[in-house]
């Protein structure tokens, strides 16, 4: 199978079960349900959900021992998205050219969309129905390392201290600290998550723990320079948005040349990492390309 | 013991736990940390947390069996605090007779520490450490009810009719709707958390739901009736806030006597389903009778 019908396959999963574990829109109260599919179903690139997958599938899994864990991370990155646009936060009124959640609906109702989203990935993450054939304890272990990703010394940190350096002067380790935070956090704990549900072994973990945080950072680099160069008609938002915010940015401490040389490095990284688990790897190996030599 | 020396040293224990278990206001992102905790001891009655302790104690379990499911449950409802305070929301400047997280902080600073308290909460219901001894099948039940509780189909739900609400004219069932799911729903979910987590068995547990449903609401009645009669200074917010900002009540669509024979009525039934429970449910009926003859 070649690597874009294997995504295209791997989204549609993914989509259909987001469709049956989210609450319906007729379901009270119905404007906050919208909201949340709304935010939800606005054209995401599905990138966590589909490393849980082929992460599970790397070490022999299958979709369907991960969905519930696939659809829950990318609830937890759409919460995120949402309350990062906030107007106390980023304030910005596209994602993925369309209005934001607090610009379609209203501010109170984005706030809440996003809680419900978080407590809803951890409310499947502990379904009974969809963790059946799951070791207990083995579910409550990727709970707890999905939480932990997304706590306050994991995205949600990375968010405030990234609020607080805006239009300081900031040095290399805070942009690292904001970026493998961030973002890096969360693929991570996506990873994992599947390989631990798909029962990896030790040594498969390991190699799995090190290309996602090569691969992780490689996306964050890729995205600060797409910000720079990128075309507001594929990226969906401002470019220079960024810049324009006082953001600190990989361009802007190391250059456009020695940051693009930073993303190559750790994509061949993350690829690197990958070798002992051969041939089931490769839609992984094929993820982490993306990620870094993207448009959009 | 008395019930003062009971409540007194269940406070104490929760406290210190609470303490223990978010991460230290030294430790990145500082501000972030600090802001979570300035709304955690804020001085909060810790209803919820001693619910689940007594809920235990009445099935002959010990609060240290349900310590950290009492200290989740306090940052949830402290992190629904935060963000109903938002000027998005109920744009409150007091809490508690101190400044709203918002207000002492920013916005931004509030959003991100309730996500974070709300993130912690599950993190510490998964946790591998404090859920020693405990079956992981019970503990993944709990933290799913816990999280069902807090959801659009329970608390933030409640939240968002409430919201929906305001200025409109509202029907009895509506207003049912917000107090059972903005109030009730984690009330209800604290007692059957330490109900679970120590063992307790079918008729037990029905018979705690029926004190909880019934607890809960009488608790939203008094509410209710203190934004209308309460004192500011025990309250610690301003009196008649909710009618000011439009928002529907008890006394205002049944009157204060008729609201105050429902308060009534529905302790004296919380207090009825407990019957079975004997000796060991006294603290749940002083609990109830306080909940309903509070003056803040």
């Amino acid at each position: 199978m070649d690597f874009k019908t294997y995504l295209k396959e791997r989204i549609a999963l993914v989509d259909a079960a987001l469709h049956t574990s989210l609450p319906g829109e007729d379901i009270l109260p119905a404007q906050l349900h919208q909201a949340m599919r709304y935010s939800l179903f606005a054209g995401g690139k599905r990138l966590r959900p589909v490393l849980v997958i082929a992460a599970a599938e790397a070490v022999g899994g299958h979709p369907e021992q991960v969905l519930h864990a696939a659809c829950a991370l990318e609830m937890i990155h759409t919460y995120s998205l949402i309350h990062d646009d906030l107007p106390a936060m980023d304030d910005d009124n596209l994602r993925r050219g369309r209005p934001t959640c607090h610009r379609e609906y209203d501010e109170a109702t984005a706030i809440l969309a996003g809680d419900a989203l978080l407590t809803e990935a951890f409310r499947l993450l502990a379904d009974p129905v969809v963790n059946r054939g799951i070791d207990p304890a083995q579910a409550m272990r990727v709970l707890e390392l999905v939480a932990r990703a997304a706590s306050s010394r994991g995205m949600v940190g990375g968010q405030a201290v990234d609020m607080e350096s805006e239009g300081k002067e900031v040095n290399f380790p805070t942009l690292e600290y904001i970026h493998t935070h961030k973002t890096g956090a969360l693929i991570l704990a996506a990873v994992q998550a599947g390989a631990y549900l798909a029962d990896a072994d030790e040594e498969q973990v390991k190699a799995l723990t090190r290309y996602a945080e090569s691969a992780g950072l490689a996306f964050q680099v890729a995205d600060d320079i797409l910000d720079v160069v990128g075309d507001q008609a594929q990226t969906g938002k401002d470019a220079g948005s960024d810049q324009a915010r006082g953001k600190i940015t990989y361009p802007a401490l190391l250059g456009l040349a020695d940051s693009r040389r930073r993303a190559e490095e750790l994509y061949e990284r993350a690829v690197a990492a990958l070798e002992p688990l051969g041939e089931s790897a490769e839609p992984l190996r094929q993820l982490a390309w993306h990620m870094v030599h993207r448009n959009s």
